[in-house]
């Protein structure tokens, strides 16, 4: 197999949020986009694999154009529960005081409160597994559909840290990679210093940990090894950064299970990839500039990369 | 000549301040230990040069114990001015609140008000200058003493971009690398984009310029190329960032000088070289640490450092 080509035999299944959200940012204002972990994640995916699934739940008040265009990159919606009379997640955000830390104005579960998340049957052996940031018991419920998965990413946010702390600790034990940013890796480790944090993660049980900084990029760390990626150097201002975690998470899970063999030298790269395609997202509103992003440019854009940051 | 070993040839000097600090941090409090922007540089410099001078100015009240600490590592005083009756710099910060941006408590410039910095006449050819962050007319007036620099390195800080704007637009010019701080960067250009700040300090005249990132690194921008370099991974907590950043100008300066040829490559790795000697700056008060590194460990974490950042 050519590298970076996708080997249509490694399978992606995510599970996260399909939302609408509505966000303010220094340059401008949008109501209830297309959003959610698992829509940023699985498009991202998709640059690199073409079998990826998602299982998620959304309302009848779903826009069928927005289910239109995340099916239209190939991604299988088997998993996506559509519930009857029932509203879509929503999320509203501003940026506008902080654009690293957004003010919620809003979080209206709606059909995610009374979720079950159901693996379908023929979905239950694929190799990859990302449990993209959501209630760490519906993750924890999905992971225990899987047939022995070859690798389970999985991501978190401040909100489960402080809400969830004990389901969430012991759902490290059962991930390969512990996906979450410097603040909340400082909050559910106790640790001011980012080396002794992820230390913490990996002794929690976790394979690796990889601790996104946002515009500084990612770190790394196994018990073994560590490893920095700078963000891509993005001359275009950032438009609105909604999804850039779960678009890097895509982006790295992809690139991996495009790969033959999982190897520290393509764990390093599938966390510059996650850090490329990241720099499209947040380039537009929601997944729009995500969508318009293609495959040589994101290699143009790997290049460069490493240019930037060899010596 | 052997990488990495000193060029006896090639002499570095640099204005700056000699200081007494009073620090507060998280992990305790110092009165008027050694500090100055011209101590750090030179201290971190000599790891790579022994062929260094300082030009700056203290009072009578400098305690003799800090000179003779700062001439145990060959650094040439003969541009230090001792003010008869005078009384040295001082400067107190509190880091309690912010470790990444200190409370000014005091700055009493004493010696500093009425200072007319004479480069000595046998120093004028110098050919590595380090202007550090100093008021940017005395930086000026020691520039204009120099006779054909092979290289100028000039830092500065928040406080000259509000206070002499104009002087240090002017001063960009004439320098070869600008140094500053991300945030400063953005104050001087009026851009939030760091690229576009970079580029802003080009547009002046400097031939490249180094963007220091606290605790996320450095990035380096010259009209054709970019770097960006994490910052050394330490384990240990940070005690002290006070000089962090006249570290890192040290150990830039240093290795630069102590390389044949300026190559993109040389500057890259001084830049990381810079990241390494600041790594020790900040692990004790004052220069403890940095008098304490030993060039062997500084060259493991060279190679600790290229393993963290190679994909």
């Amino acid at each position: 197999m050519k590298r970076g080509m996708p080997d249509m035999n490694k399978k992606i299944i995510i599970i996260g949020s399909v939302a609408l959200d509505s966000i303010k940012t220094l340059y401008g204002e949008r109501k209830e986009i297309l959003g959610g972990s698992a829509t940023f994640s699985s498009l991202s995916a998709s640059m690199f694999n073409r079998n990826v699934t998602i299982v998620a739940v959304i309302g009848e008040d779903f826009p069928k154009k927005y289910l239109g265009l995340i099916s239209s990159r190939g991604i299988d919606l088997s998993g996506l529960e559509i519930v009857k009379g029932g509203k879509t997640f929503r999320w509203a955000g501003d940026y506008c005081e902080n654009p690293g830390s957004p003010k919620t104005i809003y979080t209206h579960l709606n059909v995610f409160k009374d979720f079950n998340p159901v693996v379908p049957c023929g979905m239950r052996k694929t190799p990859f597994v990302f449990l993209a940031n959501i209630d760490p018991d519906l993750q924890d419920m999905v992971l225990k559909q899987m047939k022995s998965p070859e690798l389970v990413l999985c991501d978190t946010m401040n909100y489960w840290i402080m809400s969830k702390k004990k389901a969430l600790l012991k759902l490290i034990g059962k991930t390969d990679i512990f996906l979450l940013n410097d603040g909340e890796a400082r909050m559910l480790s106790g640790e001011n210093n980012i080396i002794k944090a992820a230390k913490f993660v990996i002794s929690r049980g976790a394979k690796a940990v990889i601790i996104k900084q946002g515009a500084h990029g990612a770190m790394y760390f196994t018990k073994s090894s560590s490893f920095s990626a700078p963000a891509y150097p993005l001359e275009a201002d950032v438009c609105d950064p909604t999804g850039a975690g779960d678009t890097f998470a895509g982006g790295f899970m992809g690139y991996i299970s495009s790969q033959r063999k999982i190897t520290e030298t393509v764990m390093r790269r599938a966390i510059c990839y996650g850090t490329i395609m990241a720099s499209y997202a947040v380039s537009d509103f929601s997944v729009n500039a995500l969508l318009k992003a293609k495959r040589n440019n994101v290699e143009k854009r790997f290049r460069e990369f490493s240019d930037f940051t060899r010596f």
